[in-house]
């Protein structure tokens, strides 16, 4: 490789979607740490992956792995959300700090019910305070097309944050692993993607669809 | 025509949007009536869009036009939307009533600012009562696509409302005038509608593109 990877931390990387990115951006060379609430479940997944990939990656509990990377991505249910944040807050510091939550809210999963002060992300904007770079992302991406390697990648992802350098390591990211992404505005517009889950797993059911998705449509460029 | 359109009148037809979708409406055979918040400028722009299309248009003043109508469609800016609720409320009473309504505060029109209580369109469904079917369409479209006859609109409707047989009726309507649409869920998945348009905004100016949109991928049936 001609150049250094940034370690990146999967907090809930014992989860679908966690174990999901934590696969492929092994694969394309980011050295990786698994987090979880227990630091032995976390092993146990990062061996696991590391027997699968022929890779070296660490498990360590949510804080510590924190800690160790440059890039933090989260990835625990709503009902974490906040409490996750609590525990990573101090390793985040300084950092950039992917939010992929989206605030379902069972059991009406298909129903949107966006939270007080508009998006999971906003408020972990709110709580980590400005020097976290915060980027919202991967929200709408089923986390079943990330575990294998095929290409075959349906949903587009929008990627939203107040720091348009962090947006773009997050664009390049989501790229890296073969996922088409956008620089999708501020924070506060992470709304489309933390909502647009609860639509796609509606149109899922109603149009017995297997796994919906977006795409943006529309030339870059052509309205020089 | 083998079958008798149901009337439809645009409130706030006078704008572009209100424009556009009148256009189409009237080229599928649609009875169409204008609403404006002065009856003078309906029956204007009624009259040139009757010269356009050699088709038989009124124009009257809002509270009338909803009045006259089977079908409402409310094309209004945000600051206009409770005011034209209240003016219209009689009158669609029984009735399907298809809220627009994109809530932009400018003049950060790029960022999303959902209202309180979550979408424009669950307010008006609130405002109205259970006796008005309210149903969410056409947030995303570019108005500009709607103003002439070629079929090249790329941009998906998501058609939100808590009355699937009401939602069916616009998602047809969407159809008959070429745009692709979809049942959505109920009104308060209108959240992904009414934010996406700033994201939108956002990546036209961004990457400069002329009329950004989106598409969901999926295969309605595959998932049996």
């Amino acid at each position: 490789m001609s150049e250094q990877r940034p370690t990146v931390a999967v907090i809930g990387g014992t989860g679908n979607l966690g174990q999901g990115l934590a696969f492929q951006l092994t694969q394309r060379g980011y050295p990786v740490v698994i987090g979880s609430r227990k630091a032995d479940k976390a092993e146990e997944s990062a061996r696991e992956l590391a027997e699968r990939t022929g890779s070296e990656i660490r498990g360590l509990d949510n804080a510590a792995a924190a800690e160790a990377a440059e890039i933090v991505i989260m990835t625990v249910p709503w009902a974490h959300h906040q409490g996750t944040l609590e525990t990573i807050r101090e390793g985040v510091q300084g950092k950039i700090f992917v939010d992929t939550t989206v605030p379902l809210v069972p059991p009406k999963v298909a129903r949107v019910q966006l939270p007080e002060g508009g998006t999971a992300a906003a408020q972990a904007q709110e709580f980590l305070g400005e020097n976290v770079r915060v980027v919202s992302a991967f929200q709408n991406v089923a986390a079943a097309h990330l575990q294998d390697d095929t290409d075959h990648h349906d949903c587009d992802v929008l990627v939203c944050g107040n720091d348009k350098e962090a947006r773009a390591v997050v664009v390049r990211l989501a790229e890296e692993i073969g996922l088409r992404a956008w620089h999708a505005g501020s924070i506060y517009n992470s709304a489309v993607a933390e909502s647009l889950t609860s639509v796609l797993i509606f149109m899922n059911r109603f149009y017995k669809i297997n796994g919906a998705g977006i795409q943006i449509t529309g030339e870059p460029g052509e309205a020089a």
